[in-house]
């Protein structure tokens, strides 16, 4: 494939080596798919296929992929659902499905926000399956990041991001203190990235709302910050941006007011080139499939990229191509049978359905929210903080670190008082506290959890 | 992780900075671990549970992670099945069982053969759930694999190892001509050998048997001599010899006599350090599960490695290690329903059974494959030769390249007798040909499949 109109854009200049190397060569598919169309004689396809009647004693005369009767008691679905290869990019009906799915949660409802739907419908790239979320970042991340490049990323951020972009692709992380005087480090970003600019002409960011480990959900006003900061440092240094949007616990914002509740790619996706945002999300937590591994990647264009409809396309099936490229090399292609029951949920349900059902878990967990975070309020101890937190699975409890170091004190907790949490503990990241997954603790313990922690807090002040 | 007894094999020796780098960190799982044996209250786990009764009508008091209802009619397994994650490397029991199944495929069943099957059950490490046969591919590239390093592979392997080589990795492919008078090249791949040594200090060389496009597979003698080079030429030149042996194919072996029949990597096990086989192999085609995305990486261990049964076990956990990185890093953990129906299949029904049902299918091919082989026998011509062929998917039939080029006649053939083939053409790598992949043909097409090439290939003569 040719890349003509993706080599001018200020995304492909932002690419790593292997993203401006990566591509998915046509050949097969040229002629498979040729074959299909033109002839009667196909010997083009790499998976075995059979007449049903071949191979099971109760078959019909259907030519299906060969696969083992035994099997078929473990899926209510069709075989042609869990047994053949999934196309690399993921079904094109569930890709057209979610390519809706992101339109729905922009919350673009309003009659007058019809121009802003629009605008957005036609910007963003048909989204690609990946194999999860940490697929989808690593994608991502492989994309726009040689080895010995950075990244910037809040010091509060999930732990497995430095796993797949220091150990595993080579780069390196420029850390931000996330917040300060309970709000996001607007001042902190600033810095990092006129630091990250010193030594390499993009910029390129990940953020998380809501976050892993904090909760931390950005209010309107700080988002708005946010997109001011981004947009005049950008003019400012005149380099691409690249903001990769980890939206893993989307629809986990449990504050009805004042909070951002859509995903912060939106407000991103307004702003002019050379500000690009790509969006991660998923079945992983948004379904609650985690173990169904499929994620998506979206990458949000900029008008200026295509003179006229055929331009857009044409750039859109580039990108596609080069995204392709890489799940072709290094998963092939997503799981058949997460994907078939994620198309049949949203076909026979609704998406309305379906976030009603989900929000039967969004009750729980919101009430926990709200249970753990009153109990936690009423810990008057200054060794604390609890960061803002709006949304999640987790919150964040920092510990005053010239009292007790987080690892000791989550030892100590767990031997006295039988209260297990994780600490995190990066003094060079100025980091020393604990993550709660009150995701996972029953309603009603949660006041027995916050007083253990009290106890605990008392013993070691 | 430290990686004390590791760091002094030639396995570690041979790595890439990537496979030197990666590694799993213990953090959030030593302290969800202790939580799990010592805590009351548990704040660790990072999926959302629930009770039951709290996010569905008609569920009990068990406590479940948080679910959609709407799922439970795609599967006929418990929530727990298909909802959480998988662990990083793959359910244990299903590690296990597939570590049973590499043993049993040995065919070391005689009473004479018990101590090389205590042996290989010593030697092998603990096999990892990688993301499908690709993935696996990807993955023991990427661990031994620097960019600009180079692999060797056939002239004739499958497209997608370029793909996952050289525009994903980085690295090179020094390719050698797979055939001479109709055996495998040994000379050509000992060249090969000695021409890479000159430039690095390791050999890395993938094969795969049945082979993706040919069909190939050794003849007892040639895998014997194929030994006997591996061996000779990394005496003579001292350094690691990593043989990466692609299963994909591994049970789908048509000719009963003469013919390896079982994997390579059981007769590279037997050689002494330093050359270290790597098996890679999968549901996918084994299992007839294309769709599942379900591979496996396991790596052949040398007794020198480790001096008692504690240090074996020890070096096992590092490399373990090793590779829960990379997949932590790169997909996290690989999907849960394929992984469970696996089980399941083994669990209820047995390897043996399993085997009798895939026999079906393995017949429904082998009966092609001697038609289609009969049938090519038939074209007498000088200015074609089919590769040697005796199991997998496909076959490949070389073109006289002076006559004409592969995409042309596929073209030719497609449009004036609508018959769909793959064209391989490489003239760099010596190749001119078309790949038919006689696993989707039905038999009963077959004659006139032949025919009807036939007849292109006198028309362009």
């Amino acid at each position: 494939m040719e890349f003509t109109l993706l080599e001018k854009t200020t995304l492909y200049q932002s690419f790593s080596d292997l993203g401006k190397r990566i591509f998915l060569p046509d050949g097969i598919f040229y002629w498979s798919g040729r074959a299909k169309k033109e002839a009667e004689l196909i010997g083009t396809i790499g998976s075995a296929f059979c007449y049903d009647n071949e191979i099971t004693s109760d078959g019909d005369n259907e030519w299906v992929p060969c696969y083992l009767e035994e099997i078929k008691q473990y899926a209510n679905l069709g075989i042609k659902d869990i047994v053949p290869y999934a196309s690399i990019g993921g079904l094109a009906e569930f890709r057209s499905i979610w390519k809706d799915w992101i339109l729905k949660k922009s919350g673009f409802d309003a009659e007058s926000e019809k121009q802003k739907l629009d605008h957005l419908r036609t910007y963003i790239s048909n989204p690609i399956v990946t194999g999860g979320v940490t697929n989808g970042i690593y994608m991502a991340c492989s994309m726009f990041l040689n080895p010995g490049e950075t990244i910037i990323c809040p010091n509060k951020r999930w732990g497995n991001y430095d796993n797949i972009i220091v150990k595993n692709i080579g780069a390196q992380i420029k850390s931000f203190d996330f917040f300060k005087d309970q709000k996001i480090n607007i001042d902190g970003l600033k810095k990092a990235i006129m630091q990250v600019k010193e030594s390499q002409e993009k910029i390129v960011l990940m953020l998380n709302f809501p976050n892993n480990p904090t909760g931390y959900v950005p209010s309107h006003e700080e988002a708005q910050n946010l997109v001011e900061l981004l947009r005049e440092s950008q003019a400012q240094l005149g380099v691409p941006f690249i903001v990769i949007v980890d939206d893993a616990y989307e629809p986990y914002v449990y504050e009805e007011k004042g909070m951002l509740n859509t995903s912060f790619f939106y407000m991103l996706q307004e702003l002019q080139d050379p500000i690009i945002p790509i969006k991660l999300d998923g079945l992983t937590k948004e379904l609650l499939f985690y173990g169904g591994r499929i994620g998506f990647v979206t990458v949000g264009l900029k008008p200026k990229w295509a003179k006229n409809d055929k331009e857009l396309e044409q750039l859109k099936d580039e990108i596609n191509n080069k995204l392709e490229g890489f799940n072709r090399s290094s998963i092939s292609n997503a799981n058949h049978f997460y994907q078939k029951v994620a198309i049949k949920m949203f076909q026979e349900f609704g998406m309305d359905k379906i976030i009603q059902s989900r929000d039967k878990v969004k009750t729980v967990l919101s009430d926990r929210y709200k249970k753990i975070n009153a109990e936690l309020a009423k810990l008057d101890s200054p060794d604390i903080s609890v960061d803002p937190n709006a949304g999640g699975f987790f919150l964040f409890v920092n510990l005053n670190k010239d009292k007790v170091k987080a690892t000791e004190f989550a030892d100590y907790l767990l031997k006295r008082y039988k209260v297990g949490v994780i600490p995190i503990e990066k003094p060079a990241e100025n980091i020393n506290g604990i993550r709660i997954a009150y995701c996972s603790i029953d309603s009603d313990k949660i006041n027995e959890f916050i007083s253990r922690i009290q106890k605990a807090l008392v013993d070691v002040s």
